[in-house]
């Protein structure tokens, strides 16, 4: 494994192709190539913050990131038993991370006519009631990791339900994959019908199972996942910070201000606290690990203390228009250097496409006089997401060691993006293009740790099991 | 010709089919069928407001709706020289009704960063300056037809560009398939670049001259067309309302109210007027045939004279989101008893297809803390476009003696939406489900005019060229 290498600088390069052991499995993959270094407003020359080469290449070896640059420094420095996996002018691009999605909502996405509380009662529970069965969950599992591939997602954290069975089951379809994918069981005490409840104590123990059953394993995560303030007792929410100062490197996933009606929710649950965030600060919920889905309606004081504590946002377009929930203040979270991910939030979310998430954003950018660019866009979903979930120094770029999970996008998949993408003066107009009329067409092939594990021309097979499929 | 036959009566049926001339070509289509009689609140017991057969059957002879119903009704009474084609449990309905879309904007679908004016000065006007050239325009005609076709849409009302052979080119395509079509070619004398400017006199006799060339011409109509107020000097909506009031059958068809800084604009120009509508009303554009797209910040006066003078709305959600225009009152436009009909408005919206379209019209009515249901949504697609444009009598839906446009929508086009299906509880879910994740690959086949215009199967293949191939 090759993690020394810290920048594609040639002879290095030359040296490790040259010296891959007989073992290892390295390849080129050339194609048009985009990652992100930096937010695209971090530095203010707009392309120091990312890389973008007509003609590129992306070396990987066993997994890992050896090399990214134009292909014509690659060309005549590489060893020749190397494959050249050649992909045209389609766009070689990190995979995208989903920084908050349910799983078990897949059987349920768009689900007619409610705003967040009703529709939490009338389909939502209704449905994860049945993840109780662990051949339920097993098969929703894989259907929805399926769904993730052929949209290009690598990596996602995950809600699962009240049911430990739930989590067992993502997590092993995921890892069928090596995905690097986070997802916790819901705690969940009260407000909510009884045959979904856990209690302080079980929610405890079975989380810290869970916990120590996953957490660390290959390339799986655990979050700690109480669903919301207005389901957890205090006596539960204090369990959830204990088991996130016994494991600090456990994640926090919850929802935050998503609804006006369940912001007042809150407020007369916890007469105590000065506002919903607050709720959570005072058990020890914020933190650089933990992600609040949505934080739409915000105050300043709870700006500050996302900003204070490192917290992160995950910014569900699709949902938040479903649901009429609001418009989230991406510039305000900006000022405030508080880290956001995209999430699909799926079933709320009404499509796995991170370009028709993205297509959503802009709106809701528009609606508030924003702007949001395609750079922005795709940073957001790549580095951007993991950024917000820590994880940047494992994936999210191509950088020299990180975790090769990439996808191949093909910018033309149907009659009028074709047209448009030649009708485009530059790439930057191109990329526009894709993520205002992409949606899972688009992704020709996705690679997880180094493995192709999915191909749109071979959609019906499964791919890139780990124990079967050479890298 | 069957324009006799008022109602499915059996008996009526039998004699019909039997007595077909030879040379009369009817052809009945089995499968789920769905259409509407009224408005889905019109009638206080919902199902009385539209028609839905499992297993239906509707027979078209020459073009022409002859019968609708059951299929069990139909089975045994139907002559045996009358094809049976049977598409199984697909859904048809009639051909989606598009009341707003510019045609020469398809090259620019997808166009950043901007809102309504800076957009229109960036983007709309250069690429609209290249239809002066008959070949340009001749092309993007055909491009623009079948993306249509691909997505549903039978008919359309249209915005050329300032130069009449726009209008030229894009009746000869849309009359190669007898499509019910409307466009104008747009008048526009001041606040646009020189390249696009006519003037009141030239406008007003290329216009006439399109009138007499075009309006009524087989099953194509023409609509006078002043892009808006600001871009047209009062003579000019003179010359406008002088072309109603002497052919009283054509359309007129603008934009209204879609951006507050272009009220504003109107406000500066107009100072004499008690607002935007109110400058189209006193130069009598207002009627039971104006559509005015947008008409998003109406003041209640304005409702009310919308609703005095029987005018008409085109509802354009992905357009209003993309360029941050704001939410359409619906509800409103119900309660004035207003009609209203689905745009895409194509190059600001960013799609053809009305799926998506509905999808985020269920987003704006969410966000007003409205419902939207798929017989809604629907209902707006077909028999609703028809009312708004008056041509209900002609178009919309399967009473007999109707124009045969329709179409058949595979409902499971995807993977999640196979299993979405699967998983709703009846056909109200399944049709909701439809509207939320659909796009043009839900359009098995498109029928004009009783002719198969367009097969997914065979996408690649120019259809129903109505002098080429027998209905």
């Amino acid at each position: 494994m090759a993690f020394s290498l810290k920048h594609a600088i040639l002879p290095a390069l030359v040296t490790l192709v040259v010296s891959s052991n007989a073992m290892a499995s390295t390849k080129a993959y050339r194609g048009k190539i985009l990652d992100f270094l930096d937010d695209p407003s971090a530095k203010p020359v707009l392309e120091e913050n990312y890389r973008y080469y007509e003609d590129g290449a992306l070396v990987v070896t066993d997994g890992i990131v050896e090399w990214m640059g134009p292909y014509s420094e690659l060309q005549n420095n590489i060893s020749s038993n190397v494959r050249v996996i050649n992909y045209g002018d389609k766009l070689i691009m990190p995979g995208f991370i989903d920084t908050h999605i349910h799983y078990p909502q897949t059987e349920m996405i768009g689900a007619y006519g409610e705003q967040l509380l009703q529709w939490l009662n009338t389909y939502t529970f209704p449905a994860e009631r049945q993840f109780e069965d662990p051949a339920h969950a097993s098969k929703w599992s894989e259907i929805f990791v399926d769904e993730l591939l052929r949209n290009g997602t690598t990596s996602a954290l995950v809600f699962g339900t009240v049911h430990p069975q739930s989590v067992d089951a993502l997590f092993e379809s995921a890892n069928k994959y090596s995905m690097r994918m986070i997802a916790g069981k819901v705690m969940m005490d009260r407000n909510a019908p009884d045959y979904l409840l856990d209690t302080p104590e079980t929610s405890y123990q079975e989380s810290k199972q869970l916990i120590e059953k996953w957490h660390g394993k290959d390339r799986l995560l655990y979050a700690v996942t109480p669903r919301f303030a207005p389901t957890s007792s205090p006596e539960q929410l204090t369990a959830a910070g204990k088991l996130l100062a016994e494991y600090p490197s456990v994640y926090m996933h919850t929802h935050l201000s998503e609804n006006k009606g369940e912001i007042e929710w809150v407020k007369f649950l916890f007469p105590e606290n000065s506002g919903y965030l607050d709720v959570y600060d005072s058990f020890n919920l914020t933190g650089p690990r933990s992600i609040f889905a949505h934080s739409i309606h915000l105050s300043d004081d709870e700006w500050s203390v996302m900003s204070e504590t490192q917290s992160t946002i995950a910014f569900c377009p699709t949902s938040n228009l479903f649901l009429g929930s609001g418009l989230f203040k991406l510039d305000t979270a900006k000022e405030n250097n508080v880290r956001v991910g995209m999430g699909t939030d799926v079933g709320a979310g009404t499509s796995f496409s991170m370009f028709e998430t993205l297509n959503e954003a802009y709106k809701i950018m528009q609606l508030q006089g924003s702007k949001f660019s395609a750079l922005e866009g795709f940073y957001l979903a790549t580095l951007g997401g993991a950024k917000s979930l820590s994880l940047d120094d494992k994936i999210g770029n191509f950088e020299v060691g990180k975790e090769a999970d990439f996808i191949v996008i093909d910018a033309k998949a149907t009659n009028i993006q074709k047209l448009r993408n030649e009708n485009s003066k530059n790439y930057l107009e191109q990329l526009f293009v894709l993520m205002m009329l992409g949606d899972d067409r688009n992704i020709y092939a996705t690679y997880v740790d180094g493995r192709r594990v999915y191909s749109r021309k071979h959609a019906n097979f499964k791919q890139g099991l780990k124990n079967f499929v050479n890298r």
